[in-house]
């Protein structure tokens, strides 16, 4: 079966307490698909850049798999920008620019091959967008998973419930799933989610991992505590990644399966962590995930 | 083997997003002591407090197991009071209020028979206070545990060190971890850390679960996700009861077997947070414990 990634693909200037990383390869669709190579040899992109795109770069992204037919490259236009300083707890940041540039008013069309995808990834983007992506699509996926932020919930609240009820997993961060349920408690909160539409709901907690609620059944899986973080932009697709990549591969979609996705995901979101942008997944073979996938085995291991 | 908690026994006001306590007892030893009376038959304390304290309380201590000869009771004095306001995350509070009272002036004095303790919880107190518990004591205890805070950190430092040089297992939070050690990343902190002298160091993150560093092993508890939150105060004191309270229960001060004492440490923390003050430890029986145990086990099993 096959991955349809959804999202940016942009460029990125992150300083964080540990440096300054000038201008770089960044936007969700980049991470979700990078990290997804890694477990599916063929995936498809639905992405905007401008002329101004690194052509090197998209070699590479093709050299791992990823198909770029839905990949729209606007001429005399530039790729989405922003720009973003961390605070010394790496937790939060400050976005200092957000130039929207081809994004501003990005259609997304899928080529007629993408037309009937297995497993779709809609990384955080306009619900608009989002939405005008599942219109297309002529059977349903066997699983759609959806990442968004507070930013939509703000401005867009009711396209974006209308999004959220279309899919099967939702993933958001702790702060959004508070405010998205208006529930301070998390368990609380997971279940008005799960009334919303999706059968599964992810709540990333950054350094602190990430939760699966489904049903009446919740499922913990940690961060990896690590040596260096340089910096943390796109762990979060990174993980999302991961997550779907392994799905896809996979072809399961029980809880059980979702567990395994989540440790998964988890694992490629730290190797992101160590090194600014996406130069990380772009060194990174399997023998190195499958050795970190087994730190997470030993970090919750216990006999009781 | 005996269990000896030393810390405070007082009252605390709370208030939190979720309602105001009123006048409830707290303190550290009070709440490490009732948590660890679930693990051990019996177990000594030594504390100080005024006359106002509630003669009531006192006699359900004792129903508990909890001997205490060495709670000084100081006439015409009043005891340890906290007003405490927590922030609508819960993970932050303000301090409104802090009444020394008989504290200011607190010399601990081990009964005859509290000489020879096999298991030692020094709950956050002045290092000052701890260090003539410790040179009290006439055979080296079986081990050693040190809670404290980063205010001890601002004000004594250098005492502090020289304390936490002769302990076995040191419990921080995070931002203490990095405070005492100046390192960002929690496993360079650690390292730095175990070297001051502890064989073990747990860096409790609240709700975010804690982390027990030894040698160069590393174990990750999640702390349970609560459909109600109503009051933090004194769930890192009801951890550290559990866990030195299991460790003293099966005296093994294995690596392996000091992750089980955490699991128990966080199952017996959730409790408290579900009402103020030590209500939920009055009430609570082994059943629910066991219970609440499972429910870690589910909630971070998995098989990859």
């Amino acid at each position: 079966m096959s991955l349809l990634s959804v999202g940016t693909v942009a460029y990125d200037q992150i300083e964080t307490p540990f440096g300054n990383s000038g201008k770089v390869v960044g936007g969700a669709a980049t991470y979700i698909s990078l990290s997804a190579s890694f477990f599916v040899d063929q995936s498809n992109i639905v992405s905007v850049i401008g002329d101004d795109f690194s052509k090197d770069f998209l070699t590479k992204m093709e050299a791992k798999g990823i198909n770029l037919d839905g990949l729209q490259i606007k001429q005399g236009e530039k790729s989405f920008f922003w720009e973003g300083k961390y605070h010394y707890d790496m937790n939060t940041r400050d976005t200092l620019v957000t130039d929207l540039n081809v994004l501003a008013d990005f259609d997304p069309i899928l080529p007629r091959d993408y037309h009937d995808c297995g497993f779709l990834m809609l990384g955080n983007l306009s619900p608009d967008v989002q939405m005008r992506v599942i219109e297309q699509l002529e059977t349903r996926p066997k699983l759609v998973v959806l990442d968004t932020m507070n930013f939509w919930m703000d401005i867009a609240l009711e396209k974006l419930h209308e999004v959220i009820s279309k899919v099967d997993v939702l993933t958001i961060n702790d702060e959004e799933a508070r405010q998205l349920s208006g529930e301070y408690s998390l368990v609380a909160a997971s279940r008005k989610i799960l009334k919303m539409g999706p059968r599964f709901l992810i709540i990333k907690k950054g350094e602190h991992g990430a939760l699966l609620f489904h049903e009446d059944k919740m499922f913990f899986a940690p961060a990896l505590p690590l040596e260096v973080v340089k910096d943390p932009t796109g762990a979060g697709d990174t993980f999302a990644g991961g997550f779907v990549g392994y799905l896809t591969k996979t072809r399961d979609v029980s809880f059980e399966n979702m567990k395994r996705a989540i440790i998964v995901g988890a694992a490629m979101a730290s190797f992101t962590c160590e090194e600014f942008g996406v130069e990380r997944l772009l060194t990174l073979n399997k023998d190195e995930i499958n050795k970190r996938i087994h730190k997470f085995v030993e970090l919750v291991r216990f006999q009781i």
